[in-house]
């Protein structure tokens, strides 16, 4: 019954290896779910070895997904040098490497193999530079299971918030911004509270874009845009308001006043949620047809074989893959038909 | 000795008369400084009266700034009816009055009478219905003082924060970000933690406008001015650096690796302030030829008259601006010469 749940082990010259073996060498993760990491077997067996943990890794032949319990599941998707020779890779090999884990758990979550995907570090920065056009985890995973709508989502102890744009440049915000998208958001962030986090009348803060929510239109008028999603948003019951001046609203959210916050760009969302949940905040795509949670930090190069890296983040975002999981298993339970991915 | 402070007493409609007459009643405020209130004698008399509190005022007549210990001295600069009828008012009259209050502090610290302006909250929308073009207090008190160069910064006990482009359009942002403007920003807040915060070898980080800085120019390509701007700093001697990812910048500040985070737009500036530090911050606004600090918050209409208003970001800004002016007068005798608003 527990689920399975695919980890790409990340960018094998970042940190990504390292954060999947401190995580899955604790016994209350591996009793959540059944670990998957797809990643590369001489790197992981390595930075495990290099770490003094002693994990069960099964590598998976074929199709067969089944292990012992407490084993750790492996598929790999890349045969790289290890040891001294990995530093020598070029970072464009690295990078294609863990393009592949994604594309392999992609995979395994359309055909329902897995019940979830959990990603590692990845630079989008290397991808790219590898010739493989990447605007980042959460666009390409929308891109192959062709969902139109979708949610980047990171969620903290204290603070949610949920992004109507993401990877794009600051200049591109602005022009970008559609009653059509933020409503969307806003319903498919309040569908997210309600199935995977029970919230039955999720309270949704909506941010507007510029200072001041604009001041009556003084300084930019996207507010309007905004002002029609939020109106149509509540018209069709949601409990959402706003747009509220971005600088007051976070602090309002923390203090209990919004179960998440709508927020118009990148960095309005990630500066309050890092600051408050540094190594702690769990990335989350909502809309997706599989469940899929993510570290929210990057693949720390300069930090990478030192064995200082934090794996707090990965292990909260095993750890609510698991949880959504479960929760959609019961609520389809509930429905009584044995629809989906359901082993 | 006392360093005498120009307090403006706000839109009279708003939580500024409150937060006045709150900080004011305290003892050891009125040590640190001769508060020297410029507003409305009735709203100001009225706003003690309905909350209570016993003040020693002087009304000033003519140019003489005198009073006794524990006197709170005051200029009225309008005259607004008081009570009932004052919820009555318009409030572009309310407005105009603010801006009034504002001109006649400029006028005294601009004539050495005063050491330092600490303001009280005004509308912005307000101000410009009344007819009035105004951008905001800084903007205004530089243009009045000719200051081409200044900086609005704010700092709270854990985080300051200088910002290169202040209330405009998010979408003005990014064309407005000129390595000069920036490199200024720099050297002023440099200065400022310096002369005022006795900060020998100040640690500027500077923040990038684009999520994860643009990733190598994948989204947008600010950086580089950015880049540039750091870089000319660094030539003068400035421990400046970055452009570094905003996400993760503020935590860094505030775990203690920078003296103050240099921020290219509002709200990446005020969103981390006001979550650390709601009520309890202090605008500042540096390079101008007088010290002057503001509460950071707005007039609060809503919560005006119902004896609710926190006056601790009141009573930050009157501490701060008298430090600041005791601090420059150290500066000046130690230079020996009597040069400046000295009394």
């Amino acid at each position: 019954m527990k689920p399975t749940l695919a980890i790409t082990m990340g960018d094998p010259l970042g940190i990504g290896p390292e954060v999947v073996v401190k995580a899955l060498k604790q016994d209350d993760l591996r009793n959540l779910c059944r670990p998957l990491v797809i990643g590369d077997e001489g790197v992981f067996r390595g930075t495990a070895a290099a770490l003094g943990s002693v994990l069960r890794i099964a590598k998976v032949e074929g199709d067969r997904l089944a292990g012992e319990p407490g084993e750790i599941l492996l598929i790999p998707a890349s045969s790289l040098p290890v040891g001294k020779s990995l530093q020598d890779l070029p970072r464009e090999d690295s990078a294609r490497a863990s393009f592949a884990y994604i594309e392999k758990a992609i995979r395994l979550a359309m055909d329902g193999k897995v019940q979830g995907i959990v990603t590692g570090p990845v630079s989008k920065e290397a991808i790219h530079r590898a010739g493989i056009p990447f605007r980042g985890h959460t666009e390409y995973l929308a891109e192959v299971s062709q969902t139109k709508k979708f949610v980047m989502m990171l969620a903290g102890e204290r603070l949610r918030v949920a992004l109507v744009t993401t990877h794009i440049a600051h200049a591109a915000v602005a022009p970008s911004l559609r009653e059509e998208e933020i409503l969307s958001v806003i319903e498919i962030t309040g569908r997210g509270l309600k199935n995977f986090f029970r919230i039955a009348f999720p309270r949704l803060g909506v941010a507007a874009l510029n200072p001041h929510a604009g001041e009556g239109g003084l300084f930019g008028d996207e507010e309007r845009e905004i002002n029609l999603a939020v109106e149509k948003a509540r018209a069709k019951g949601w409990n959402a308001s706003g747009p509220w001046p971005a600088d007051t609203l976070f602090y309002r959210a923390v203090q209990g006043e919004f179960d998440a916050v709508v927020c118009m760009y990148h960095d309005q969302a990630l500066i309050p949620l890092k600051l408050l949940h540094f190594d702690s905040a769990v990335n989350i795509t909502l809309g997706l047809p599989f469940i899929r949670t993510s570290v929210d930090h990057g693949v720390a190069y300069d930090l990478a074989g030192r064995g200082l890296a934090s794996p707090r983040s990965l292990e909260e975002a095993i750890r609510l893959a698991a949880k959504m999981a479960v929760r959609k298993q019961e609520a389809e339970n509930s429905l009584g038909q044995g629809a989906g991915s359901r082993e």
